[in-house]
């Protein structure tokens, strides 16, 4: 009867998605045979061949690379290759209505597109990302639920930033991966904190209180725990310039920031391997250089890459979030505030939006634990 | 001497394609030095750009897809992976011979392309599927026998589906994946009936009759025994927009395909974990689900992705194939036949072509045992 | 301290670099935000949206194939995706100044976008191509003074190919394949006769001269090693028509290069399964075979794939390579020269090509070799 409770409750989610569907979303002009044909478009001019080779990029980097980097935690004994695809795949369902009502809601009714599909993709990438801090802890309703939140937190966070605050966010360093990755760590504290003894080896984390931990935490929770997670790791690497550049303006904006992600990537790789203990040491490790490098190069410049930085700009970039991931110098960390504060007019615009993102994440992860403690407290798995 | 004689047919397979393509196979105009150039036309405009990374998107799912969904099956003592490759790569020869007899010969010659690329990857995905019921059970001169028919039947049931009976088939539901998976499961009951009582577990399959059931039968033989294909399902799942997409329309056309196969793909995914017993069981058995969810999201709107579905009836449409594909209701399906052809005023026509397809991959299916019958019955490994 | 040192020559080469950049390196017009929007260009028409998708290809091919060709090679106790990594990120960024110097360089500055991307990665390739044959044997730091002199070279050769000599080498089968192999060939012997007797079953490859001798062997000294390395080589064998087609002219070029990588590709695959002693034997091993096919097939047609070569021409080349590079015959060799000389009217040039690119590679080799000498007399692991 718990399952057939489990099974009810994923048909009424899914059915309340799809009626939602059914009354308010719509092709858009791009994607419906009767409006693109009316007019003088060429069909070579369809949105679809600036965007979709990007979206095929960032849909792989979030199924191959989130998928992989979580098939190795099975002994938890759930299956999370599984749950990814589960969780992605109502997140990004789920995440067309909510971003669609913020961001494309016209006449009544969400219009759909090219566009809809890789701003799906990169709320669930949110959502996997927190998934990652809370693995193994709960069943796959709670993560449904966790997953209905938190797209609907990331919608207003990315609204308030985005249109209200015209925060520049092209990689969605802060509304996908500060958001992700603080909603996921400050809901496992609420709903971990009597478990604490147990996981001696998440403690650590505690005591970090800056962006680059935070980010870093989240990834080593899921990553320093297993050094199999190779594959997953490498696709994030390699597509994250298709990440970063997929939702930016069309033209040189996008190229440049292609661009940029490539040189801070290659940087981050450099610093990150030259900096860290484990050079020389055993094999199995290094990949959490790569992880790292990856999530810090990729990361750093995601807010900026769209900008004129510059291919040193990128480079240096790249360099220092490297070496700060890897050496977890919070000492450092208000002398490169310091140094972006004067490279890119926006910075203190830019602290705010962290402020306003770690609100709403904080807020959401702490107010998310609740529907999740009974089940949680009830021992699962 | 065997091994010798092996190797002869290979290369007179080998050598005979080669001789039809010097005779037949020229340069279409966008790929022709000459031709291109003479009028006026602007390289950017070449065809290339606008299918090309679709065509790479459906290169990958088949390589890797259909490669790695074998590549645990070498317990059959056959190197699977190798003869994924063998095998497509001569599929893919000959069907560009094939197909462009029946879709591209113009004054004697078989133009080639981006296109018939395209096409020609879609045999070879069509071989595949017949490879995965039959896989393990015959040598590499017996496939490529059988390759040399399928490829044969296929473009004859393309032909008479597509141009004739001017059937829309944008993903090759029909085309593709009911006939590949038919004309392998007949193939295999021909040659196999006699050995029926080794294979217990393979029997309850000969019960099945609909459609679904038998692509999901087809599938099933291929992973229920083995659950660690997870990166080939993983990589069908996530390419198969583009796979539903290469072939369509330039335009919203091809935009909409992709996101209706999107869609149909998350919810198929979300009906099909809601429905399947083994949701909070073991961990290993459930990407079984995401390959059902894969086969069924992306076959169902397969034929139909290319229409104006609307976004909730590509959802609708995904979850009653999820669901059906998990149940495995026969009872459930005159009623989504029904829904159908009431959504589409084609489904008449559908049902036809169906036919058709069920008749050439049966006949072919049961001819292609003939020559393969004798090196089964001696008792290949 | 000898950590603190490897530590202090990483940081002090990507300072040097990133100085370099801050002097040298600006966007290019398709990538500057000013540049580009002075004068009437449609963001359509940025050489973004021509070059990306196969750009992301190569990237993809690069670091899965060459990285998991050498993820099985860890028995070293080396950690070799994480040195690939580092090898392939220092040696795209010292490319795009070397290149840069070469091809882009303008007003005193070097000016970079997709197509710096693109040459950025293919030297990585060469590097890493190398990095094969001298795998397990040296430390990080010599691994990156290896990539800084083979770039250079790299860079040289290049530029005296392509633009003194005006060599067509699209898919870099010499300045990219043969230059690494032979390179990594020489530093390698070079550096282990010493130790000759220890690794006896490297010294086969002693007694072999040819061209197609030199990359299989290349190839094979990562391959016949460990029979695990499937994925990787999947990988290459998928991307090789981007990997050809990525650097050429926009329009029918690309297009026609793309087509005739495939059906070489396909051929190779053929002709190689047909001549393999091992077709019918036991299952791990026929990877290698797909593994030569893919060398062989894309590399053959590196050189001459954008040329008219007609689908037979790409199909009958691809056949003889893999016919060649698993035969083992040298005595082919001459006969096919002589063939491709009739064939394509350049063929006395290439030869002169070839013999400049063994001249640089085999130099350099040999030069690379000092400073890498004691770390490897001390022992290092």
């Amino acid at each position: 009867t718990q399952l057939l409770g489990k099974r009810k409750d994923m048909l009424r989610l899914e059915g309340a998605t799809a009626i939602l569907f059914a009354v308010f979303v719509r092709y858009n002009r791009e994607t419906d045979a009767a409006l693109w044909h009316w007019g003088n478009h060429s069909n070579a001019d369809n949105e679809f061949y600036f965007r979709y080779p990007s979206f095929q990029d960032v849909h792989a980097m979030i199924f191959v690379g989130f998928g992989f980097l979580m098939v190795f935690l099975q002994r938890y004994g759930f299956s999370s290759v599984g749950f990814t695809f589960l969780l992605a795949a109502f997140a990004l369902q789920w995440s067309t209505l909510i971003q669609g009502f913020f961001h494309s809601f016209c006449g009544g009714y969400i219009l759909v597109g090219m566009e809809s599909m890789i701003n799906a993709d990169f709320s669930a990438a949110a959502v996997l990302i927190s998934f990652g801090a809370i693995l193994g802890k709960t069943g796959p309703v709670q993560l449904l639920l966790m997953a209905l939140l938190e797209v609907v937190l990331f919608g207003l966070n990315e609204f308030v930033l985005l249109s209200l605050l015209e925060v520049k966010d092209a990689g969605g360093s802060m509304t996908i991966h500060t958001f992700g990755a603080y909603f996921g760590l400050i809901l496992s504290r609420v709903l971990y904190r009597p478990h604490l003894e147990k996981s001696k080896h998440r403690q650590g984390s505690t005591y970090h209180s800056d962006l680059f931990a935070m980010i870093g935490e989240a990834s080593r929770g899921v990553v320093d725990e297993e050094t199999e997670a190779d594959e997953g790791t490498i696709f994030l690497w390699i597509f994250w310039p298709s990440f970063n550049s997929a939702p930016t303006a069309l033209g040189d904006g996008q190229h440049r920031t292609a661009l940029n992600t490539y040189y801070s990537l290659a940087a981050s790789t450099l610093s990150t391997f030259a900096l860290s203990a484990l050079v020389g040491g055993d094999g199995r490790l290094d990949m959490v250089h790569v992880q790292n490098a990856a999530l810090a190069g990729g990361v750093v410049v995601g807010t900026s890459a769209e900008m004129m930085l510059t291919p040193f700009g990128a480079l240096a970039a790249g360099f220092l979030a490297g070496a700060i991931s890897t050496l977890g110098l919070e000492s450092v960390f208000p002398l490169i505030a310091e140094g972006q504060r004067s490279a890119t007019s926006q910075a203190m615009h830019q602290l705010f939006a962290l402020f306003v993102t770690l609100t709403f994440a904080s807020v959401g992860g702490g107010l998310g634990a609740f529907p999740l403690v009974p089940s949680t407290l009830e021992g699962s798995p």
